[in-house]
């Protein structure tokens, strides 16, 4: 049901960021706070009695519905951002997108040794921001949890890369 | 007892972004989740029975504590992104910062005319940002319902800029 909902939610915006990409667009999610709460609470239904000491999450739209998680299963809310963005000493993780790479970073104190951490995201794509992420969390010791998504685009394949690290992979709805 | 613990769990970071800043670095906050409920409710709070229609927040750092917000009201969320995140059609605001200017953008379908939106943001500073979401918000025939922020740098004056705005504006604590 709310599976359903959340499909006939999510907007289809074509030739965004560029020709030739549909864009699966949440912002008509974010105006139904009954169906964001919903969501929540599957995902926490997925996660089951998974053990998650701590939610990292991407920047931006990773924020979104990552508090609400950290929330739920009264846990710390990691930030995962951009480079340059965080105040404190970080961590940091190169890696390749189409064109060009990206870095992203972590608080070096932003988790403990041991801790099991899930991964949240609104999209996963091919994978390689929550792989990053991943590296990051494993840097310092912790462990994967698992990873949940609010979308997954199957023809990109990201789920087979996520695998290596934790089967445990949610994702709501899948194209 | 929540602005005394918000107090005592900010972080100050010297020199960042650039040397002689003092950054206020709210992560530690995001670790402890049952202040986080708190802080959410003190909004609550003091927000009081203003009418609030949907609650608007900047990316990123907005979008924390934006959506428990809206999630508390009951309300739609609205993201306001830097220039060329959002897919849909979309109103712009420029803004100057100190070097240079900055373009924050809305999705023109995000509120509807008459609605009272509740801006927040983790920070005010000048009240730049503020006052962009703000004009984006007043483009679409919306109202200012009034501004909620986690902490206000009092010495670069940024409420008396918001005033002309709404005078509903919420910081839990201020330097």
């Amino acid at each position: 049901m709310v599976i359903e909902k959340l499909r006939n939610t999510v907007r289809d915006i074509p030739d965004f960021p560029k020709p030739g990409i549909l864009f699966k667009d949440i912002t008509p999610v974010l105006m139904d706070p009954v169906l964001c709460r919903e969501l929540v609470d599957e995902f926490i239904r997925r996660i089951g009695d998974v053990r998650v000491d701590a939610i990292a999450a991407v920047e931006s739209r990773g924020f979104l519905f990552g508090m609400s998680l950290a929330d739920k299963l009264n846990v710390p809310f990691i930030p995962v951002r951009k480079a340059g963005k965080l105040p404190y000493k970080t961590v940091s993780y190169s890696y390749d997108l189409e064109y060009g790479s990206a870095v992203v970073e972590m608080h070096e104190d932003a988790v403990k040794p041991g801790w099991n951490v899930l991964i949240h995201d609104d999209l996963l794509a091919t994978g390689g921001t929550a792989i990053a992420a991943a590296e990051l969390i494993k840097s310092q010791g912790a462990n994967i949890a698992g990873f949940a998504f609010l979308i997954e685009l199957t023809f990109l394949d990201g789920k087979p890369r996520l695998e290596k690290y934790s089967d445990h992979i949610i994702n709501l709805i899948s194209y």
